[in-house]
């Protein structure tokens, strides 16, 4: 099966710790790499970590806050220092377009390669790009400005064709996209083979889901129903809880819930405040609601 | 003796490596700090330094390339957040200051500091800053865009009173002032003492010059002269002159013989190019024009 991998590039706030940075994470499917996000030093983890960042065509931003966004200049100038000449695609909220365009005009103005902006309307859920292989979601979220997170699924891909039963009916290669695509076959005698005879199902879809940064937010239910991993923001423990509603943040507890009613695969916690410093602690009391959790880390790779 | 340390906080170049960050030195005396130039992810190194950013009062930046300039955006955020009233100041060239403000207007509107800018003539050598101990220059560099250096000297301090001398004369304490500022002492009786008898010199100044990014530059030997400690880049080793050509850099050797004819006491060279692999080289290279060179790294502090 194709690899479906999230990686946590960044998984703190907006106050620098020694332990975490600012937002970002990457997912890695078909060769393709999806930005969610783009703090500061971004490329500088990419290298790290050995991604490429000419393999990243669409990023996709969820707010205009300094830790989720500040990377994005260095990062544009550096895929111009590198050569790149395909094209970039940001989805973004519209606040952050003049602020991109200028930083581009200042810091790297000859550009080969075009930087095409996408305002995402934050308010609505809605299909904000695909390919052949994946959908991209936009998820409305409340925070203290216009903000989304985005949801991944994969498309249901072709039936897989039996490789023993085609060549026992003697099938001509030519009508194997066919059947991958469903259709039966009809033999010389007119003896119709049905198609689940001469295929197996489709590979299941896998899907990711983003949440941050937001208030807990049960109106997003239903748009991240059955995801396999949903990445929720927990900016702060169970006893924040007042700071969490000043700051329109998530509490442990409140994204577990939130995990646990959309009946998700997995759910991932991260976006720590800098006052959080026992993250054990943390993984706790989210696991008492949601007992499939796991802390975010950087350099972390989860597989789907 | 007060301490006089500069720190190196990034000297990489603009393409990111595993092992070098972009530019940024940090300049500690009488418990301030001096940055000079900021690159992306300043902030995250400054805490893991534990060097604190709301000592910083000045901000001295040398052009406007993204890995000079990057992590200014983000730093100023964080001053924020963690409750900054106290004004900075940063002196850079003109073409920074809209994406200045404008970057402050989109991610930390409602600063509570003031952030004054100064634009810096790159073109000729002027005092930009001083306060009562330190006095900041200009150095005009020559770069593919409006450029220049910093040297800090620090003033002459007062000279050293003896108080054994003071005390046998039975000087009264409100003329202390007076004789560390070089005044004679006279006596009942006539009898001038000269104040050489009653002081020691002040404390030798220092002086640290940064210059990066550059091609070597001859006119810049007289206002570097004797400088305690040169960061000079060197971008390139020997063999690739010609590239530090074409892109307005320098090379060791080049590093080295500025160093030589300005007979400062220590070159550091840096901001090496990611296509530089092999560092011990570059350093025996600038080591056999100039034997007290030393190579910049992350983490590192030099006192002088």
């Amino acid at each position: 099966m194709e690899p479906f991998d999230v990686y946590i590039i960044g998984c703190g706030s907006a106050n620098p710790t020694q332990k975490h940075r600012p937002a970002c994470q990457i997912l890695s499917t078909r060769g393709k790499l999806f930005m969610v996000d783009c703090g500061e030093g971004t490329q500088t983890r990419m290298a790290q970590r050995g991604l490429s960042m000419q393999r990243v065509g669409h990023i996709f931003i969820s707010h205009a806050h300094a830790d989720h966004c500040l990377g994005l200049p260095g990062l544009i100038c550096t895929m111009s220092l590198l050569g790149r000449t395909s094209q970039l695609h940001i989805h973004a909220p519209q606040e952050l377009e003049t602020f991109l365009q200028s930083s581009i005009q200042l810091f790297c103005p000859n550009l080969e390669f075009e930087v095409l902006f996408h305002a995402v309307n934050t308010t609505i859920h809605q299909m904000v790009h695909e390919d052949r292989s994946i959908e991209v979601w936009s998820l409305p979220l409340h925070h203290r400005v216009p903000c989304c997170g985005y949801l991944f699924r994969e498309k249901e891909g072709p039936r897989h064709i039996r490789r023993d039963i085609i060549d026992m009916y003697e099938i001509p290669i030519s009508q194997i996209n066919n059947i991958k695509a469903g259709m039966d076959w009809t033999q010389d005698d007119g003896t119709v083979i049905p198609n689940e005879r001469l295929t197996t199902p489709p590979s299941p879809t896998r899907s990711y889901a983003y949440c941050s940064d937001t208030t807990p937010l049960p109106k997003l239910v239903p748009m991240i129903q059955d995801v396999d991993l949903l990445f929720h923001e927990a900016t702060f423990d169970a006893e924040n809880e007042i700071r969490a509603r000043q700051t329109y943040h998530s509490t442990t507890i409140e994204a577990a819930k939130i995990a646990l009613q959309a009946h998700v695969g997995k759910l991932c916690i991260g976006h720590y405040s800098s006052r959080m410093r026992d993250e054990k602690k943390m993984l706790v009391e989210a696991q008492s609601i949601f007992p499939n959790t796991i802390l975010s880390d950087e350099g972390q790779r989860i597989s789907i």
